[in-house]
């Protein structure tokens, strides 16, 4: 068994396979753009008078990528560290998938989104965009979390990233819709399409690691460092690549209201669905942050602090719900087994913000937004537009998004689920001593052991003083 | 018991509650202002040619907001997680309460602070504001940290963000006084509330929850996280909203170096008060963030980086020396159970911050400040001005807000005090499992009680090596 | 014993008067630069219509000072809580000696780097630079972690900042290099410095403290709070201070692609290692970083996405390899104890760097820098300029550097030899307890040692239920 998860060969030959072929890649097709490249941002300078440094899209865009990327290697990786024996794979395999995922996006994005004579141009704008592709990929991580070889999840990434630049090509290029934050492109593709996958690699003997499956006391603090970066960084997610001026300082209001609407919904439903009425740490890491992922297209549009709140305190209800009462269904009944519930805080809100994002735009016009219409729908200049239209194909986007994931995750799953990528056996997911050195393993095993043994003991014996246990 | 602290209905029905009301004010008041809205912002600028969206007031407020949003959740919300069983509540009762009072906080002050035909603009200097105000909550939340339900949280919030607001108004709009980064109106006016309140509620058998009062290894390493945050931008915070230029500038610097005198002085102190001079983590976590507080009102005045290194140095020993000596003669004379210390990292250090505003003021001149003195001291052009009498409105001010807080915090203690909010027993205070869902709360009972009883065992018969216990 | 490491008179007393020292000096020397006073800033702008608040410096170079800020004191405290007993020490040593060494910087590189009348003028740039050069004794604390009083700390931080100051004016000032995320200046020679100290205070009996030199597994996580936090913000660390427009945006892209394909050669090196597969949380930690550090003096230059890729993967090679094959020779036959291992995280990455950059530069030309040229490379205005003799300055400036450093740290490894700081023994290095008050420092031990003796015990009798030592 320990043969079939060795790492030796298979993870460096991947990781060494890939790189070579990236950094052939980009010296053959990447360069950098006019703000990023000394001759020609120099040139075009001087062609402007009144140009200068100061304009250089770096200061306008890289605060919101600093934040994004937060969001991205803390905010993600610790979010999963929840689990109290796989927190070395939770931060650490998400610094891995990221990491190549943010190179293969660069690639996919530019390769789609417009080639200069053939060459991909590279600056602030393609690493956020780079980032936020690897966001969807790091949702699919969540769905399969502790049960996937780090070889399995490079190999999802290969394809996830492919995938999920083909499906922003469709809604932002041909369809011209308006997602900013990605309520679609990132968060609904990212959860169905994890979804998919571990629906595909579905375990029926996993109750054999059920009792790693669970948070201990300080794994669940770790976690909340996770949630509250995500949390305040979110506005900037949302508004990382909308236009200049209003449509990015509106943007990123209208997601701090939302999440903050959304936090007291998280905190109401979580006490009202406990017999004890007591609060449930998995909702709080979690379902407070749907209120960031339901704003994702409407957040740039004129929805008001009024309907963000509305949309974010309806967010962290069905997330609260859905952990409660639909997680449980979908494993038993679907056969998913969904680790970090992404269903609830990326899956239905990202439909919710989907549909907001299509209302919103629906109801847009010039009495609301004046001259500032055609910044924020980008082809109200050339006449085609009119919201109810624009309502329809932000529509047909979720549409096409449910699809693309669904398939793409089916028929990813399906090779993820060949027998060569050293996955864990059933009794041993959820658990960092198979790919990590761990010291201390062996440790923790005999002294939760020995208690075990003795409290069993000295219980009988009566010599247990037993105030504590029943205090409560 | 277990029936009185049960949340099942009250927490749930509060915050839905709120939540309906704040959504409800919001529909009928708040409008976005002219840098957020599409119409406002893009009229505005056809007026004039040389206006473009790089001056919108998002790209010079934002990254600022951001660093003090980081304080409000990361830093306060870690700094309390220094207890050894109420990590989960520290961070998610902030987490709740800073949610709340932001959003309740953006009604109150736009309120106060000027309706523009009866509605209240929002945008990101809005958005610091309310997070200023939050701090002044999460302040007095200190005080009462491990003693209070998330209720009595909430109804704290309503009634201290309400009163903040008349006595911020107060200051700023009819003193007309300086106080950009709060040592007045945040940090003295939340300490001396939440000191207030805390003297109200009264426990005189808070022994009985005795062993849960401190810290273990692992939550002062959690606590450190906040502890880091909030010094790292605490510079931030002072400057978030003073005058664009050289006043940010300058508060920011100001503020850099008073925190790094003030850490030698904690250091210093807390070695030298000790017996045995070694370090106490509750000195480092707390006093060293002193220098960030006391330079809040004069952080933006000619302060100089000597001047501001001489009222860190000093702030930083009133802190380690109020910890050491002040803060048990306080429960024991004054009655007064100060959690986290709040009196000596927000009360005095906010005290001395509003004299060395005040004297700073006084001293200022035309001489230092040149054509920059009105960008300063706001009054200055309507001839009204002179340094004295500007530093008697400073000292004055500190006389209203310490009378505003504890006559407010007087009031909430005893509306706080009513037997409905579901308050931990006396038995139970710092305690996770009361409120939270803590699975593995049985098993650390019985650990430890299984190595004491082992421990007192073993002793007995030799076996155990007492090499460690005796090494130090 | 406990005698020799008391601190309670030599750790207050140095602190303040290292504190009074800076409080008089800055007092005679520091003035606000043209940027934050409020008379200069004021007047400079009635000078020139078109000049505003928005073009202060403090926008430009703000957020970038708060990334390197976090990586100073987030990013390097909390990579060394690796250790299992040494967090306090890790986190609150880092603190103390980057609070102080911030401000002895600002003196010494004002004093080299240019008087204006006698003063030295200091803004947000010069507290990035004061920054960047703690970070270079932060480096060498690496080196010495677990071993060193903080008096020793202090005394260290006095001598490395001095030449730190003297060698940086070497190479920007005298040889007029370029080095701008500090390859040479700040790695490598805060590597060679902090090796040679360690040298000069070999401790043949560390053995004795062996079992502490280790990690545990909460420990780990918190190190990677440490780890992600640098990793992210590198791209900010080697922008800081390049000129504006298209050099800093560059050099962030570079650090940021560099990174990316630095962990990817991290983790296939770290499973192909070692025997089993199994990663290394040592390596992750710590060579995933190497790509930030070789792209130090580069970054800036065109070096392209595809060149900073090929770097950084070879310093993420050569990083593990030296953990693995180079830091146990360099122990056993050299006799140089390195803690962190800074030898593979900043001593040879350094080295490559330097030379990287010293290549790069010779290979500069007008063709592919057009009028950007002279923004990158400085002197290139005054004719005296060409490829191969700045190449060969960039080499100059390694020698220099490596020469300083080795130099220095052989001085102050002596100094800091003299019994009189309170170093640790050799029987508890890596302690904590040593110069902290650690509450539960003895129910630890007895804990460990009651589980060991009941482990042996029970094993003995056949109670201990051992599923779980032999699952894996």
């Amino acid at each position: 068994m320990a043969e079939s998860t060795n790492m030796r060969l298979r993870l460096p030959l991947l990781c060494i396979i890939l790189e070579v072929i990236l950094i052939i890649l980009f010296g053959t097709l990447v360069e950098y753009n006019d703000d990023t490249h000394a001759k020609l941002w120099n040139e075009n300078r001087t062609d402007s008078a009144t140009r200068n440094d100061h304009e250089n899209e770096f200061y306008y865009r890289y605060p919101s990528f600093q934040d994004v990327h937060v969001m991205i290697f803390v905010g993600f990786g610790f979010l999963m560290t929840f689990l109290q024996r796989y927190g070395f794979s939770s931060v650490g395999f998400n610094f891995l998938i990221a990491a190549f995922s943010l190179q293969w996006a660069t690639l996919m994005q530019g390769f789609f989104h417009g080639l200069h004579h053939g060459k991909i141009h590279v600056g602030v704008t393609s690493m956020i965009n780079a980032d936020f592709c690897t966001g969807s990929v790091l949702i699919s991580f969540g769905a399969v979390l502790g049960k996937t070889s780090p070889v399995q999840l490079l190999v999802m990434a290969i394809f996830e990233v492919t995938l999920f630049a083909v499906n922003e090509f469709i809604l932002l290029s041909i369809l011209g819709v308006n997602d900013a934050g990605g309520s679609m492109t990132i968060h609904t593709f990212g959860a169905y399409f994890g979804l998919m996958v571990t629906r595909v690699l579905y375990r029926p003997n996993l109750d054999k690691s059920k009792h790693r499956n669970s948070s201990v006391y300080h794994s669940d603090l770790f976690a909340m460092i996770g949630t509250i970066y995500l949390w305040m960084f979110w506005p900037s997610f949302n508004s990382a690549i909308t236009n200049y001026g209003d449509p990015q300082h509106r943007t990123a209001m209208n997601t701090y209201y939302s999440l903050a609407a959304c936090t007291l919904a998280t905190f109401a439903f979580s006490a009202l669905v406990n017999p004890e009425g007591k609060l449930d740490m998995v909702h709080i890491q979690n379902a407070a942050l749907a209120g960031g992922v339901a704003v994702g297209t409407a957040g740039e549009m004129m929805l008001t602090a009024f309907g963000s709140m509305i949309v974010g305190f309806l967010a962290g209800t069905i997330s609260v719900l859905g952990y409660k009462y639909l997680t449980p269904v979908l494993e038993s009944k679907l056969k998913i087994q969904d680790t970090c519930g992404i269903h609830n805080l990326h899956g239905m809100p990202g439909v919710l913000g989907a549909v907001v994002g299509a209302v919103t735009a629906a109801l847009a016009s010039p009495d609301v937004y004046g001259h500032g219409l055609q910044r924020v729908f980008a082809d109200v200049e050339t006449g085609k537009w009119n919201p109810q239209s624009r309502g329809g194909f932000q529509a047909i986007s979720l549409a096409v998004t449910l699809g693309m994931a669904l398939f793409g995750g089916l028929i990813t799953g399906f090779i993820l689920k060949l027998p060569i990528y050293g996955a864990p056996p059933d009794t041993h997911c959820f658990e960092d001593g198979l790919y990590w050195e761990v010291k201390t393993f062996q440790a923790h095993y005999i002294q939760r052991n020995t208690t075990k043994a003795l409290t069993a003991s000295f219980s009988e014996r009566g010599w247990l003083d037993t105030e504590g246990t029943k205090a409560l």
